[in-house]
C-alpha cells in the first residue's frame, strides 16, 4: 500500500510543473541538467520495466516520462 | 545494470537543481505542489524500501530525499 502510494505521488508529482510551466511559460530557475538526467533516468526505469515485465514500473515511469519530457521540452523552448 | 543506471540518474538528477537553487536563491519557476508531493513520495518510497529491507531502494530515496527537500526549502523561503 506504502509503496502504490509512493509512486502515485511521484508519478503525479510531475503534473503541477507540467501545468505551470505550461500557464507561465517560465522555466529560468528550472535545471536544464536535472531534467537531462531525469527524463534519461526514467527512460531507463521504464527499459528496465519491460525488461522484468513489472506492470506497475511501466505504468509509473510511462506517465512519469511523459510529464518530464514536457517539462524538458518547454525548459529548451523558452529558456 | 540498466535498474542501477536508472536509479543513478533520476536520484543525482535532482543535484543540478539543488545547486542551481543555492547559487540563484531563484526558485519563481519551480512548483511548490511538485516538490511537496515528490518529497512526500520519496519520503513513502524509503519507509515502503525499510519496511522489505531493500538497500539500494533505502540508499536511493535517502539521497533523493535529501535533495528534494533542500530544493522545497529553497522554495518555501525564496518564493
Amino acid at each position: 500500500m506504502i509503496g502504490m502510494l509512493a509512486a502515485c505521488l511521484t508519478t503525479f508529482g510531475f503534473l503541477p510543473q507540467v501545468i505551470k510551466v505550461i500557464k507561465t511559460k517560465d522555466t529560468g530557475a528550472i535545471s536544464l541538467g536535472m531534467y537531462s538526467m531525469t527524463v534519461l533516468g526514467i527512460g531507463l526505469w521504464l527499459v528496465h520495466g519491460i525488461m522484468i515485465r513489472d506492470f506497475p514500473l511501466i505504468f509509473a515511469n510511462a506517465i512519469s516520462l511523459l510529464f518530464s519530457s514536457i517539462i524538458l521540452i518547454y525548459k529548451i523552448k523558452y529558456r
